[in-house]
């Protein structure tokens, strides 16, 4: 990871959007920026109230004065001062992605963004362009694509390890939903997901569906073509969807299934990938993401470790820790805000950047997202009717 | 495992129709129907053609004189014997197993036939019919529903471990049909499989598709309502189908997945199961037969061994050695033997038979796997509609 | 499996002694004779009691007629018969052995026999003695030794694949005594192993000891040299030894330890083992009989898997069945033997023996694993000084 | 983890002494005292070499101005400053921890000190009597013990959940010096190692062994009484032992085993742990140290993970993430630092520490470590004999 970060020869100043005290999210998104030494949280908008800025901003550790109420009061702010914020990080509910990432774009900042990218499909490619004519970056942040062993997949795959990619099947099954939490008492979490207003077209789709989406077409390395989707509730009375189940054809006739629920009721947290070519197949599981599993057609099995002496070098790259040692999601996305940062750097001194820092996600990725969500969701209502994935 | 076998006091004795020398499936079937000492293999058919029976049951061991030609050459040499066979095995390509069955009925023989049960569904209603009529039994051996976890799983179903059944996800994918074996020499075997007035309307879901639907619907305890159906070939130019992927619909509204593949290069052949209910998870895969895992809402996962000392009675009955101490695919054959010939020996001494003995798969299920073939074939070539399943 | 056996062209006739009513162990040494069509049981001796013989007989089996009160009383009459036993197989308890063994051979019969071989190593000594005079076949049990990836792991060791080993690692660790049986209700098994007199030296190794280490010998090719042994029980009040820890020197200076306990609350029958080599690691575990581990210095470890097209020939001629579909401890016996069968098929034949049938465990090692036994009751009593293992 | 750091509120000012660029150990300790907010890197002797300070310093991101060519260099710097340090964390090779430690203590430091805690057992009863007179912390970061699922299995034998413990066994395998390193060029790192005046009296244990001897006796909750060892090298012609196998007994009489190697070919950095007690096992390793096995005696196996909700307090309050997201060494590492935070924030301010915090490795556990390797290395010399494992 060096080239023109290395040039740049210094941190870089970070303003979060969201992740107030409390949530999994925000010390995910902090401490990750933080790993690699390439940013620091320069300042923050950390609470949607404005009232509660300043003490939150406390409570998260953020530099003295410089917690701000809203995203146009810390642009505006930060922009005044010589040691002011150069990329915003945004890790608020989905409804505040397109607003906050228009204003920082606006401004002239950079953008690490969480999934899903908008709440739709208009707001996904506008924004896409204002990011093409402004020449900021935009990260969107599906951290399990950062995994070495995931990028290794994708290495390998583009190497032609297993051939012309045939299948992907692909999983996303959890049991945050699995019992009737719109009962229970409602943490602010809770509310704004449970509301289709700001959660988006799809619950399950925008949560956890996004992302197993982009890790297929990540890996397989090709664009889903079409889709038909079933899609509803498993737990009774519920009003919005919590389970997906797909049928895809990617680009060039690749065939799979996409299965996502948040009611699976003793499910983990299981974010499980297998991609097959005509000469094997690739398989990787989040529960285990150290290790990648490559079959050959009639060879034996093998398990391939991040930090084996081999990897390819998108993954190699990545390697903190020997093989043995095991790294998490943490370290996952920190791989992506150190990628960022190249990026970020490179614009800064005009320096090349490492071109393997390059394969983050950005916001064409986050408009096919938000345009598979779109499609699912017209298949679903349709009876489960082939539907293609028109990004433009 | 007792009650009318042992007032029996004796072995049954068997006549195996196909199981030729050289197959994998004839041994399968032959030790499966001895192991516990329930069935002689007494006379047979070794093969589809007449002049080979000698020189073939010779080879496989049947008792010099009666291996015969044909069927009907069978029935009526061993009815004019005190010692005659009293019940058939048949293990012949799919197209066999109708004419082989109605024959071996219309001579008043009990019936193990290998699935699918028939190539049509008019066939396997017309079976079923016939098997009603006659009071003879018929075990259909889908041989997986028979191993000791896979018992256990429905037990607990049953018995409420999970809850309401949410929902289904079957997989059963192996690489068998990877490579173009239509370019390569034509076994036997190969070349029944790849013609389609033979194997039956589907290829993938004759072979190994109607294992994993009646998996699916045994452990749930639920038949399946309708379903949609992606068939197709990965290989290219393949023209017959080699993979299906479905979306299903069971009865009282739980959904599945089932994806089914012979081309996936890398898979071993993985028959794996998941069942979610309202309060828990369980799974099972092929490769791994002898543990259960059993993850309820909230509570740590549990892996529940064949040897265990509180398994539920459908599966306690059935463990023949000490946890821990490897059981494999022949012991779950063996269990459906051994089932069948209780069966059969409370047919003959008019004992009680133990009840547990009697889950296993019958004409009705058997039709209901040929109703899923013509359903799912029906869906494929309707663009993926959603198509009921039925039955009559 | 081919060569003596098919000159031969018929089974062979086996006498049973033990394995009565009841039991785990007689099931599976008659299944596994059964199994490959190479022995039909014809005799047996199935009880101690004389008085129980017709009865334990019938109860298992056996033909009418033929079963015997003593091991002399079936040698005797059997020998009078045209159909009489060609070969015996031995499963009573421990202290049974060298008589029915020595009297097996002083009739010209072969022997299958359990482990360990005898008591004491004068009796070891002795036996295999007169197995080399008498040019009968004499096999031991150590059946996991049979299993294909274990035969696999030991050609891998043959072969080079991992060098020159360094060091082996074996467990053996189960539960069967982890409570005070010995104040429960005392089943005729437990009556034996309880009692110094029968169950030979230590309780521990004799079970279950001389399995880990033939098993570890086997595979990595070596004798064993030297031991220091940690013997004793781990259940308080226990007056004969649970639990057994040794360091251990193969000749030539591989380092090694093994561990084995019949006390270990929780464990299951956990049989692993571990092989290091200067360049790799093969690791197996009977939990999960078909796969081996193979981990190459440096390089991703690989699950062979029995059915893999490339295992080495003295696993590949055991695979019945395709790969994904398990086989258990059934199998391995019955691969012991079929392979002494071809090797008493080739001594009433004087045909050439498959070679790769002639690797099962013989006189000399049942010599060798009692010699061990003794070792290590002498290094345990004497404060764990390191002992040469001698067999003469 | 709140109570006396909260009472703080602000961070704490760490010097760090070694962990200079290139090597793995520094960016660990480093990203782990920084994780949860906790410490500042605020000065460092980020070089052995004092001329390379400066340059190692800004490539490891030490503030300007506070990289120090020595330990009293800094001390002395540092003590001058309103902002200097209030603690170091030695993570320099073995020889030079005394010093360091004893250096911080003399100037009224806390410290917090990678293993061993010193070459020679004289050296840490002197340096474990400063930190008793002192009163600083002394927190020695055998971080595998700061897994919460470590925690949790060390809580749970504390609560009696597998009874009394009966044995344990623990492994650490590794690679790192299973070919001729000695050989190969000499890298900073490898050349202290691979020297006895430096490294100690045993490099693997030292190295490895003493990790393996505090993760067993911290789980077990005994310390260890006894031990036979085996010591020596696996490589031919290397004249430093990198394997060594061990029969232990814990005070109370539980038996065990432990296996230490550097020169396992294929093992990847195997850190293994089982202790079975009179009702059960636990079991973990660090390939996978999300989830601990807790096989209850006669019941099904439970798979622990880190996330659920009914783990005990001491594991409960580590969680930063929903099961299924794993986490890695990197937060083990944190935890470890965490605690020392608190309990150095109870020193400074006077508030009551949170008691769960108190539970990291101390002078006095260093203490047993070094007193564990003489023993071993005794035993080693004297043939294996039992020696006594005497602390003071």
């Amino acid at each position: 990871m060096s080239g023109a970060f290395e040039a740049l020869g210094r941190t870089l100043r970070l303003g979060v959007i969201g992740g107030g005290p409390g949530g999994m999210i925000g010390p995910m998104h902090r401490n990750a920026a933080r790993l690699d030494g390439r940013f620091a949280i320069a300042a923050g908008v950390p609470s949607s109230d404005p009232a509660r800025a300043a003490a939150a901003g406390a409570a998260i550790g953020l530099p003295e004065g410089r917690s701000y109420g809203t995203v146009s009061a810390m642009i505006e702010a930060e922009r005044a001062r010589a040691d002011g914020i150069e990329a915003v990080a945004i890790m608020s509910p989905n409804d505040a992605h397109y607003p906050a990432a228009t204003a920082a774009i606006e401004a002239g900042l950079d953008v690490i963004c969480d999934k899903p990218m908008t709440n739709t499909l208009a707001d996904a490619r506008d924004l896409a362009a204002r990011v093409r004519e402004s020449g900021c970056l935009f990260c969107l942040t599906h951290a399990y694509a950062a995994y070495p062993m995931v990028r290794q997949a994708r290495a390998m795959v583009t190497a032609g390890a297993i051939g012309a990619v045939r299948a992907v099947q692909m999983e996303y099954l959890h049991a945050g939903m699995a019992t009737r939490v719109e009962d229970g008492p409602m943490t602010p979490k809770l509310r704004w997901k449970l509301d289709p207003a700001r959660v988006g077209p799809s619950l399950v789709l925008g949560d956890i569906g996004t992302h197993a989406h982009h890790l297929a077409c990540f890996v397989a390395g090709l664009p889903l073509a079409r889709l038909a989707a079933d899609l509803g509730a498993l737990v009774p009375g519920r009003t919005i969807d919590d389970t997906a189940a797909l049928l895809l054809r990617f680009a060039g006739g690749a065939r799979g299934t996409l299965f996502a629920s948040q009611a699976m009721a003793g499910s983990e947290n299981n974010l499980n990938l297998r991609v097959w070519g005509e000469s094997g197949l690739l398989e990787w599981a989040q529960t285990d993401p150290n290790y990648l599993h490559f079959a050959p057609l009639d060879r034996p099995m093998q398990r391939l470790a991040r930090g084996d002496a081999d990897l390819l070098p998108p993954a190699r790259r990545l390697v903190r820790i020997p093989r043995g040692h095991p790294e998490g999601l943490l370290e996952a996305f920190a791989n992506l805000y150190s990628d960022a940062a190249e990026a970020i750097a490179a614009r800064i001194t005009g320096a090349a950047p490492d071109v393997l820092a390059l394969d983050f996600p950005t916001a064409e990725d986050g408009v096919r997202g938000v345009a598979f969500v779109e499609a699912a969701v017209r298949s679903g209502r349709d009876g489960g009717a082939w539907v293609a994935c028109e990004v433009a």
